[in-house]
């Protein structure tokens, strides 16, 4: 299939929904799906690599990509930098590849202002007491921590309306199908393909 | 997932490019989507069954139906009528269970006009040749016949604009899976489960 350009596939959803197990999970696929890498000023969880995970970056680094227009979107976040570098996703798109941004729903928001025609998915927890037991299961944050997020997250539900897509993380492969079933009827739509078929016609 | 109302999927294409092959080919998976059986009043090919692959109707018949509005569409196409049965349909979306019609472009389009809502799939020939080449290969049509649908082929690809989705029929398992992604994707939609999420932050 001849294509103009790739898609822009946006995964966000509340933090401790398991966006980046969810992702991690659709690598292991065999897709056409690039991966866009964040910056972040957070720590490295155990077992994260820094380049493949994420950039990770100093606070003074991280505001000098914001001062240089280098970063799609950006958000503070519980005192923390979360970013995805510009050039490796215009790039990517621009070549007709479809890339995925696993991010935060701050984020999120501001991709799809300069992104409109991305595809925006929300990834979901199957309720708000099996996401505070997701992120109580990390033992890597304070109650306080815990309850400050829960709060956000409900927050972050109530912005669903600006998604195309919700994904329930009921269970990691089922979500990862349902992700990669999303793409391929993005590449389906009549939008995407209308001028390639007029041509056809023509023959 | 709770879900108010099923889907209705509409598959629809040119004569010759393959629906009844690429529609059968989908039953054998194991989804959970119901399939209408249409009305005609064509002779049955080979192998097909009454109430399988179409009711077999006699042209009094199938008129008594369309003045009775029974039928959800109708259409005549190269001297028979084709069309699908309202009850059948409009039961099992209300029961929350997704059907697909698999129906002649003309009929597609008086469906969207009773279900804008509706999932409109575009079945497409790699080619015009391909297509031509087809046809032919059914050995049931004479040359003229085969003139006639290219022309309508042709003229029901500009149509293709009233459709939500284009599937390339190239392989059929192929065609396959790209229609049961159309239809998960379709089932996350966020227009379809905003209404249930919002009840979870009440929680």
């Amino acid at each position: 299939m001849k294509r103009d350009k790739g898609l822009l596939i946006v995964l966000s959803g509340p933090s401790g929904v398991g966006k980046g197990t969810v992702c991690g999970a659709l690598r292991k696929h065999d897709t056409h799906i690039r991966y866009s890498v964040s910056a972040t000023t957070r720590n490295p969880r155990e077992g994260e690599i820094d380049g493949v995970n994420y950039f990770f970056k100093s606070k003074e680094e991280f505001e000098s990509m914001i001062e240089n227009n280098e970063l799609l979107e950006w958000a503070k976040y519980v005192d923390n930098y979360y970013g995805t570098p510009r050039k490796y996703v215009e790039e990517t798109i621009a070549a007709g590849h479809d890339v995925i941004l696993e991010i935060e729903v701050q984020g999120a928001l501001q991709v799809k202002e300069t992104f409109p025609e991305g595809v925006f998915i929300f990834l979901m927890p199957p309720s708000i007491k099996e996401l505070r037991s997701r992120l109580e299961g990390r033992g890597t944050e304070t109650q306080d921590l815990i309850d400050s997020r829960i709060t956000v997250a409900k927050d972050e539900i109530e912005l669903m309306d600006k998604y195309d897509y919700v994904v329930e993380n009921d269970e990691v492969e089922a979500a990862v199908e349902r992700i990669k079933s999303i793409v391929t009827a993005e590449n389906c739509k009549k939008e995407r393909l209308i001028h390639i078929y007029k041509e056809l016609v023509k023959e």
